[in-house]
């Protein structure tokens, strides 16, 4: 494999679609998000993402099947009380070296441009490095009107504290060269195990923001399965 | 040398060859068991492999002769009980980057379909970091008719603990997307030194599957060898 | 994003500007100075430069607002004494591989060398790992003629001690192959922290070589605003 | 700069020559032996090599003259007892990369290709990580010729110990592809150091191989000049 590909499974038609990516990242946050919202709301996969700058290897899934590295693009159709289209993004993994990051987010923007996608939401955790009382969801956009948005639904806003690393940022920021308004929700967790409270209170946010219908109570029993499948060797 | 090329040495023809993989890794588990096929079924040498993202350096051998870093193909014709033909991949060195691996994967497998291979093993160690008191096989495949026959063969299934690292994964992540169907066949063991105890338990399980008949004896007077020859300097 | 572009927001035309590099580095020395010119002498931005080598992320500016990655080209015309025209280059990071130093500074020198850029002043900290009595202002330079001309601007030479490590290194090594004279001045600093003594005394240096005229006492303030900012989060 | 270009300076033309190639290494070994011959010799510069591969940087030589990262090419015509004709690699930097390894030492076989080469001496030190009491010099080579050879000039055979990293190891296995000989000399030296002594032993060695008359002694005044340059600051 000599570049990054995507390889489109179906062939869909979607109006002025939600982007939402949530690759794996700090606590598992975003992830668990965003196979919730797919199962959920019942989403369906149309596209992979291949690199050769994912790492160098294949998971052992379940019973020793092999699974390759792969990104995958899910869409919605009307979904929630605005009637809106959806694309999310979820993975396995993400690129390795700052230049593979650029390479594969400028493919995914590249991507989803051409569905029309204008407004992106970018889930994951924050690391606290320590036990975290009551998660707070804070958050980061491209222009005031989103910060305010933001504020309305009480997420907390970061200031000058530093940089959105990986996909979650970078997909903003390649996001913004194409006039792309962009969100960014974190959920804060001690990052070292697969936190469900933090991606709770992401969901919430997300789906108040988004006007979407999920149960909530539900991503708990999710993260239980996911722990359960990680610690089985 | 600007990118990764392969050096045809012979022309040769085979029919639906399967394809064992066992480039260098912890332990020399997979490499022991591939050279020692190679020697005790008399597999030929067809083609080498050099990349620019292999290590930037060159071996020294047996009484100073220097050798280039390369993996080198041998074939097999009508090899055991089945009449099979084969491919088998040994080499001094894997690549050294994740874009380097997938490079160098990618230039393999173009190359092995080029003769049909639709059936691929790979072969490695998996590092325990403490003693083996009795070394188990332990495999994943691409698979569920797959990972079944692995059971039959007394291998171990591996389940969602992690990933398969290297040219062992990858070969087998890039040979799925062209439907190829991948054995992953993995010694127990320490890692710290060459692992002939490792080497011979894939052995068995290997010519079990495939109806091979090799000298299982010899393969420890082999490791032997390999491990004079490296503690000698 | 395949490769580092440079995005013009403004056509310009300049007569052999002096181009004056000062991206991020140690104790921030050489973006202040860089920053301070800009405001006290009204520079005004002409092109930003992406880059897919930059680091794969955004930074979270004042109030949650994202800030892409990039670098920012500034003019001004006919300033000071000498009514010269410059070219300033700041931003919020540099390169991060070697090879992604290369493609930024090599774009960044074309850029200029359109321009008609012949004279090149690159600014930075010296790091000394400790407490700094009074800060020196240390220079290296392309000729013995613009070595002379610092010492008697007051700049001590740097002699056989190393490198110049980076952008304010490289964009004077590319230069010099394109027949460009460079000069290099570095304020001794502690290195962790903002140090706007070293910055000062490089700006005190820095309008002395170049006869401009720039109030140096609210360089002071500027990096209190900077310290404040990093330190809210 | 995109690529690795060499700069020709002088056309010349040479007649199978020797290549002599002496990047910077452990302990300064070949660099030392390689600029005593060139100034002994009397060899001039006809070529340098630029690479994005080398560190982003560049050096800052006596009284603040910057230098920019550079390999260059002496040549020699008739020289030693077998008036044979020489090219002689010497440089202040290697690559940093793998990748970039392979694409620098690509760039110097080809070029030296050009003008005849047949036969490669690489030279540098063997870190023992320890003081040594005589310094032995080790050798390796591309046959059995050559390693019999070194053995009739007192060289010391490697013998299955581990690689020759960098340069003068990946010159030599990219030249075997050319079908170019090779010998790689290697002083003993603790390798913390400047080390003269290791330099004597590798151009004793050298010289008598390839019956050249160079002063021995001189080169631990050489030496004592270049620890100086490097303390002085």
């Amino acid at each position: 494999m000599e570049k990054t590909f995507i390889k489109l499974l179906k062939e869909i038609d979607l109006s002025d679609p939600i982007f939402i990516e949530a690759l794996p990242g700090i606590g598992h946050v975003g992830k668990l998000v965003a196979e919730h919202l797919i199962h959920e709301l019942g989403a369906e996969k149309f596209a992979e993402l291949y690199s050769p700058s994912f790492p160098p290897q294949v998971f052992v899934g379940e019973k020793g099947i092999i699974e390759p590295m792969k990104n995958e693009f899910y869409y919605l159709k009307s979904a929630g009380e605005d009637h809106k289209d959806y694309i999310i993004l979820v993975g396995n993994t993400q690129g390795l070296s700052p230049e593979g990051q650029y390479d594969i987010c400028g493919a995914i923007i590249d991507f989803v441009e051409k569905y029309g996608v204008k407004d992106i939401y970018t889930l994951g955790g924050l690391g606290t490095g320590q036990h975290v009382d009551k998660t707070k969801v804070l958050g980061a956009a491209t222009s005031k009107e989103l910060t305010k948005m933001l504020e309305e639904h009480e997420v907390k806003l970061r200031s000058s504290d530093g940089g959105i690393i990986g996909a979650s940022g970078l997909i903003l920021g390649l996001g913004m060269s194409r006039g792309m308004n962009g969100v960014c929700l974190m959920g804060e967790t001690p990052g070292y195990f697969i936190d469900a409270d933090a991606s709770k209170a992401v969901l919430i946010a997300l789906i108040s923001i988004l006007k979407l219908e999920v149960d909530v109570a539900r991503l708990e029993e999710r993260a239980e399965e996911t722990r359960k499948m990680i610690s089985k060797a």
